[in-house]
């Protein structure tokens, strides 16, 4: 037996998520199906972040177990010849047995892309949120930095979730503009649910001025998440990549 | 009456093409049947470029008559409300009486984009060529040098065109690589049809180094479509804009 990491990119527009579920097709679900086809058996893959439905990925990261004599590296061809279209996998290769992206200690880099002017546009429309107020970066940029490093993020964490602490490391934020397009990302040792969309959301609010950057500093000491901003969309949102210390 | 014309953006994805055909629904269609009934009566638009299905659009540009009291500006909103996500106004104003996008001078700009990498990244799947042979953009770059200017491109023109001459300007032609996207960007006054899709698929077969980038100068001269490369795929095409003298 060995232990096959993959990168895995994705289009998530037609997916119900990440993780297998019942009803509805997910990423997982499909890799686990062109993978249990291609090896002749049943393989369950172990995924390193569950994204949410509709969220995209750039290098998602999970690993499986085969018996198989095909090298590492010739997965992603075999896989990529069964996935669908919007599943590509962009590395494969042997990893260590022990290597579990869940449990490993990682990093995961976010993107969330926001466009921001008078009418949306067509072809950006399944990998941005559209939003016509006008919109100051400056405010918002001032507002990430009471969010950068080890904090409680209550406040940030969507219903459901359930996890011990809610306490968690962002290593870095940055929120940039060029033409219409608002790039938020978020860099950090660990996510709550819906955290990186409820962050988003929270700058939405200050950059369109309803709330001034000091207020990012309340949200956050108030533990609360009825403080904090809406839930943004999941378009918007891609997972860019996850790096393993 | 008076002449409204609108600035049109749309994924071409899931059309056929922009103008009106009995079988199949077109960006021209979804445009005469939304303004119809807005304005409660048949209304027919004219577009000034007839993209081909799976062609992309920031900006095309219709105009169609009406008594209706509406201001111009007002027509962008209401129908964006009617029309589907994938077609979006991005203008609306009166114009001439007399201007017709089709038949005034103008010169039109389109951008060809191929991702050039190993696999293909599935949130570019539909606005890019996917190519994964290796490319020489300084290469793609010289062969453009032979095609700037007045010049006879019947060798750029696709079958079934119905046109008096093959001759027309092309006044700017670029190649720039940024990561793994390579953007052919033109403008002239006038294409043929397939023109810019044909000029990118024998600037694949320049810059993967099948032939030199002089060869551009003979399949020019030559005026036979077979000299030329194929037809690059549509998706990867998007006509940026419309300028009007």
């Amino acid at each position: 037996m060995k232990r096959i990491g993959l990168i895995v990119a994705y289009d998530g527009t037609n997916y119900c998520g990440w993780q297998v579920q019942p009803n509805g097709v997910t990423i997982q679900g499909e890799l686990n199906r062109c993978l249990s086809q291609l090896l002749g058996t049943e393989i369950e893959t172990m995924g390193a972040s569950r994204t949410d439905a509709g969220v995209h990925a750039m290098g998602n990261v999970a690993v499986f177990d085969t018996g198989a004599r095909m090298p590492g590296e010739k997965f992603s061809y075999a896989l990529n010849q069964r996935l669908p279209q919007d599943i590509r996998i962009q590395l494969s290769e042997e990893v260590p047995a022990n290597f579990h992206p869940r449990y490993c200690k990682s990093e995961k880099t976010y993107e969330y892309r926001i466009l921001n002017r008078k009418f949306p546009i067509p072809t950006e429309r399944l990998y941005s949120h559209f939003y016509h107020y006008p919109l100051d970066v400056e405010k918002m940029r001032t507002a990430t930095s009471f969010l950068v490093g080890e904090h409680d993020f209550a406040s940030f964490c969507g219903a459901g979730a359930q996890v011990k602490s809610t306490v968690r490391v962002i290593t870095s934020l940055s929120v940039e503009r060029y033409e219409d397009m608002i790039t938020i990302r978020v860099t950090g040792l660990g996510f709550l649910y819906n955290m990186v969309r409820i962050i988003a959301g929270t700058l939405l609010e200050i950059g369109n001025g309803q709330y001034p950057p000091d207020a990012m500093r309340e949200i956050l000491l108030s533990r609360d998440r009825e403080a904090a901003g809406p839930t943004a969309p999941a378009c918007g949102l891609t997972l860019l990549g996850i790096r393993f210390f």
